[in-house]
């Protein structure tokens, strides 16, 4: 590699890593205020929009939808339960597991929430194809990723 | 909005901030056994990728160059510091001002730092099309996210 090729290689404003960290950074920034009246952060909003999705369920079974493991969950679970969103309560299914469930004060938070990913867009300014294409490619990259950390496992 | 179109709004795996998240989050997992043998986070790597590029600089520059205040920057060179890869000393052209340099051993890295964007590309198995359309969406977005939070500063 010449000296040319290798500082351009290096070059910060190339890498795509970091247009992944400040387009997520970017991303989330732009959440926060309309996050602040539902009293939640970002991570703790995707944990809610899972359990919305569905309820109760077991912190092993949210941690696989949020790709997480239970360990770095847990005390982001803890948070929603302070926060008073959720509770855990022995699984209707097998007692001896815990289940998160929504709880009422939790479920009211529904309503604004489903504001949330129209006014993102609205703020945004990119139409829906731009939106699509960038969803698109990002789901490329995470299957790859995968595929190449899932090689990295003995 | 319908139960049915509120339900597909708020899906998790429908987010494109989701998809930001898992993807930053996969991508410095790759980078992960890559770093370790420079000692370096994936923040921290970055940081040295804007100093090989120019040093000495001041903190606000290279803050500027990361795109972070000086103050969430600061814990950081502190570290590199530690790490004895950078020092802080007097600008030359503002001796007030502390600039930071990049050390003999901060130099020394740089050959093992130049193979890691080809190693990257290597096991992300994604070919240079592809990447290219992300780096390119990705600031789009950058793009338009900076557009919208300048808004919200009076």
């Amino acid at each position: 590699m010449t000296e040319l090729d290798r500082s351009e290689v290096l070059r910060l404003e190339n890498q795509v890593c970091f247009a992944l960290v400040l387009a997520t950074r970017g991303m989330i920034a732009l959440y926060e205020p309309l996050l602040e009246p539902l009293g939640l952060t970002h991570p703790q909003y995707l944990a809610m929009l899972a359990l919305w999705e569905k309820n109760p369920r077991t912190i092993k079974d949210l941690a696989e939808a949020l790709q997480l493991t239970p360990a770095t969950l847990s005390p982001l679970v803890k948070r929603l339960e302070a926060l008073g969103v959720v509770d855990r309560r022995p699984s209707a299914s097998d007692p001896r597991q815990l289940a998160i469930t929504v709880t009422e004060a939790g479920m009211e938070l529904l309503d604004k929430a489903a504001t949330i990913p129209g006014a993102i867009t609205e703020r945004l300014q990119m139409d829906s194809g731009q939106l699509l294409d960038m969803y698109n490619i990002l789901h490329t990259a995470i299957d790859a990723e995968r595929r190449a950390l899932d090689k990295d496992t003995p």
